[in-house]
C-alpha cells in the first residue's frame, strides 16, 4: 500500500490504532484468500480492491469530495442506493466485520450486542475506519433492536439519518415505505444540492439493476456441478460491491464471469469430486469476516450460495424501470426492497420459500443456518426455517458464531460430521 | 385453594406439571409477601386473589365464556384493553414472570431470549397457565424482536393478532397507529359479534381511565417521607391490576387507598426513618417475578416507584374522555398510548424526562436500571439514560438479572454499596 499517513490524518483517524488494524488483515488475507489453488485471474483485481481498502478507494472518495460530491454511508441492503446514486453522490457499504472494533463499540454499547453492530459503532468511535470519516451523511434503518438503538448512540458522534423500514408487508406498509423512501429523497436532495428526477433516478435504477445483473451473473456459476470459483471469491467479490465504484465493479466483475465461462467449458473445478455443497442462510458477512466460508471451504465443503444479506438479497429482484414519473419509480423501488425477505418482518414465509428455491436451483447438498450471536430475529426463525427443511427431508445445521477464531476447531468438528452425513446421504442416494 | 383440577382438566391443562408449579408459589410468597411487617390490611384482598391466581379468576373467566363473553390476552401496555372492553371481552395480561417456563419456552426458542418471552411461550406450550388456555385470542405486538418473532412460534399454538406498534413518533406514525387500532376493532368486533360504539367505547375509556386513576391514588402515597407501604405491595398490586375484573380491582385498590391515607395521617411508615429511596426504571416485571423488590426492600432500600411497564408506564397519562366520534375517540387513543416512552422507540428522549421527572416528584435518592437479559432495547438505551442522570449527579446503578436466584447474593452485595452511598450522600447534603 502507499503511504497514505497523510490522507488518513486528515480525515481525523487515530493513526496509532489504525497501524494496528493494517498489521493483522495482509497476514489473514494471505492464508484465506491467496492461500486458495487455481483461483481465476480476475480474483486479481479483488486482490488488489482489498489491498488498497484503507487506501485508494478512500483517496477517490476524498477527491469525489473535493469535487463537491456527497459520501454516503449505509449499514443494509434495504437502503436504496438509486436514490444516492441519482443524487450523484456515492454510497458506500458500513458494516464492520472485525472484533478489532469490539473493544471501542462496548464502550458505549452493552457487551451482549451483535458483533456486526458492536464492529460497526466501534469503527467510528475509535475513527480507525477511513469510511466513515470520509461520510458526510449515514444511513441507519428499524430492522432490529440492536442497529435501532445503537443509531441513537452514533448520532451523538456523526449526521444520522434513519429510515424506518415496517416490520410487515401488508399493502398499508408498502404506501409507508414509499413515503420514507420520500422522506430520504428530501434528505439527499438537501444534502447534495442536487434534485432528484425522472431522469436521473432512472439512472440510478438503471446503474444498480446493472450492478445486480452482473451478481446475478457472477452466481449462476455456482450452479455448476463443477464449480469454477470458490464460495469464499464469491463472498468476498458480494463485500466489495458494497463499497467499490458501481461501474467498475460492473466491469470487472463481467471479466471475471467471462473467465469463468471458459472454465466451465472447460470443466475447470476449483474443488474435487463430489465436494458437499452448502447453501448458507442467516445473517450478513461483513467484509473482513470470512470465517465461515473458510471453515467450511477448508474442512471438505464448497459454498455455493449464500442466501444472506451480502448474498442473494442483496442483488435477486430488478427494480422495474419503465416507471415514467417519480411517484411511479419510488412504488417501484418500494416494491423491490420490501421483496426483500430479512428476519425483521413477521410474519416471514417469503425467505423459506426463497431458501427452498434456492436449494434447488443451486443444488445443494445441505444448508448452514449462520446466525451471528444475540441476533434474535435470525436465530428465532431458526425454528420455524428448520421444520419446513425438516418436512422435505433437506439437512440442515445452524451454526452460531462471532468474529472470534476461538470457537473455529469446535466448528471444524461439527462442519467435518455434518459433510460426512450429506456424503452419505448422496452415496444412498446414487445406489437408490 | 378449593379443588379446581375438574376445571382445569377442562382446559386441557397439564395438571402433573401444574402441580409443580402450585408447590412452589405458595412458600415464596409466604416468605417474600406475607413476613413483611406492618402491612396495610387491605393487602388481604391482594394475598387472596394471589392464592386464587389459577383458581377463582379462571373460574370467573370460564362462568363469563359461557355467557359468551370472549377473554383476549395480551402482553403489552400498547394494546388498548379500551376496545376489549368496549366489546365486552375480558382482557388478561399473560406476561410471564417464572423461570418454571423456561425449559419449556427453549424447545422452541433460543436460550438467548429474554425471560419474559421464553416463560410466556413456554406457559402456552406447557399447558400449565390456566389464563393462557382461557384465551379466545391473544394479541401480540412488535415491541421487540424478541416478542415479534414469538409470536409466529405462539401462532402455531394458538389464534394471535399482532398489532403493528410504530418505532417512531411522528404525525404519520400516529396515524398508523391509529389505523393499528381500527383493524383491531374489526378483530374484537368479528371475534365477539359486538359492535363498537362511540357509547360502549367511551364507557370502556371511562373504565380503563378509572383504573389508572386508582393507580395513580395508590402511587401518590409513595411520595410521602414516610412511606405507608412498601414498594413490593405495590408492585403487586400493579401485577394483578392487569388481570383482575377491573371494576372490583378499582373498588379494593381505593379501598386500600382509604387505610393508607389514615396512614399517613398517623405518620405510619413500613420502612425505618433516612431508608434510601429508590426509582426502579426498565424492563416490566410480570408476576410472580418479585425479585429486585425483594432485594432491594430486605437490603435496606425502599422502592418508591416504578418506571417500567409495571408500573408508571402502565397508568400515567388518560385518554381524553371528550371525542364524541369513534374517529375522535380512536385518535385520543393513539394520543395516549403513543405517549408511554418504551425503548423500542427511536428516538426516546421521552423516557429520559419521564425518569427525571419522576426521581423528583418521588423524591428519590436513586435509580436502580433494571433490564432483563437479552433486552436489547433497554440495555442499549441505558447509556443514553447514565449520560443524562450522570450530568444531573444523580445515582444510577445497572442491573441486569433473570428470574433465577443463583445472582441473589452478588446483586444484594452491589445493592448494600450503592444504598450505603446514598446514604452517604445524603448525610452530606445535610450537613451542607
Amino acid at each position: 500500500m502507499a503511504d497514505y499517513r497523510e490522507m488518513w490524518k486528515s480525515l481525523d483517524m487515530d493513526l496509532e490504532k489504525h497501524d494496528k488494524l493494517c498489521e493483522v488483515l495482509p497476514q489473514f488475507y494471505e492464508e484465506i484468500y491467496l492461500s486458495q489453488k487455481n483461483r481465476p485471474q480476475g480474483m486479481n483485481y479483488f486482490n488488489f480492491v482489498v489491498s488498497e481498502v484503507h487506501g485508494l478507494r478512500i483517496k477517490e472518495l476524498l477527491e469525489s469530495r473535493k469535487n463537491n460530491r456527497k459520501v454516503i454511508g449505509s449499514f443494509c441492503v434495504y437502503v436504496p442506493d438509486e436514490v444516492i446514486n441519482a443524487a450523484d453522490a456515492i454510497s458506500v457499504g458500513l458494516c464492520g466485520g472485525s472484533d478489532f472494533w469490539h473493544p471501542d463499540g462496548e464502550k458505549v454499547l452493552p457487551r451482549n450486542t451483535c458483533p456486526l453492530v458492536k464492529a460497526s459503532i466501534g469503527a467510528k468511535i475509535s475513527a480507525t475506519c477511513p469510511y466513515f470519516q470520509s461520510c458526510d451523511l449515514l444511513v441507519g434503518e428499524t430492522t432490529c433492536d440492536g442497529k435501532k438503538k445503537a443509531w441513537e448512540i452514533l448520532s451523538e458522534y456523526t449526521p444520522i439519518h434513519v429510515m424506518d423500514l415496517p416490520q410487515m408487508k401488508r399493502e398499508k406498509d408498502n404506501l409507508h415505505w414509499q413515503d420514507e423512501i420520500k422522506i430520504f429523497i428530501d434528505k439527499i436532495e438537501n444534502l447534495t444540492g442536487n434534485k432528484i428526477n425522472e431522469e436521473n433516478l432512472a439512472e440510478g435504477i438503471k446503474l444498480i439493476n446493472e450492478k445486480r445483473r452482473v451478481l446475478k451473473r457472477l452466481y449462476e456459476f455456482r450452479k455448476f456441478d463443477k464449480l469454477p470459483i470458490s464460495g469464499k471469491d464469491v463472498l468476498l467479490i458480494s463485500q466489495i460491491a458494497f463499497y467499490d465504484d458501481p461501474k467498475r465493479f460492473i466491469e470487472k466483475t463481467n471479466e471475471l464471469c467471462d473467465e469463468l465461462e471458459k472454465r466451465v467449458q472447460n470443466g475447470i473445478s476449483v474443488f474435487e469430486e463430489n465436494t458437499p455443497r452448502i447453501l448458507i442462510t442467516g445473517t450478513p458477512m461483513a467484509i473482513p469476516n470470512w470465517k465461515l466460508h473458510h471453515i467450511i471451504e477448508s474442512s471438505g465443503g464448497a459454498v455455493v450460495c449464500e442466501e444472506t444479506c451480502t448474498g442473494t438479497r442483496y442483488f435477486e429482484n430488478l427494480v422495474d424501470e419503465n416507471g415514467k414519473t417519480l411517484a411511479k419509480q419510488i412504488k417501484a423501488l418500494s416494491d423491490r426492497y420490501l421483496n426483500i425477505n430479512c428476519a425483521c418482518f413477521t410474519p416471514n414465509k417469503g425467505r423459506i420459500d426463497d431458501i427452498l428455491r434456492l436449494y434447488k436451483e443451486y443444488n445443494a447438498d445441505g444448508i448452514v443456518y449462520f446466525t451471528l450471536p444475540f441476533c434474535t430475529t435470525y436465530a428465532t426463525e431458526f425454528k420455524k426455517v428448520k421444520d419446513a427443511l425438516d418436512k422435505k427431508g433437506i439437512p440442515v445445521i445452524m451454526i452460531e458464531t462471532d468474529y472470534g477464531l476461538q470457537d473455529a476447531g469446535q466448528i471444524k468438528t461439527r462442519l467435518e460430521a455434518f459433510f460426512e452425513m450429506l456424503e452419505t446421504n448422496k452415496k444412498v442416494a446414487v445406489t437408490k
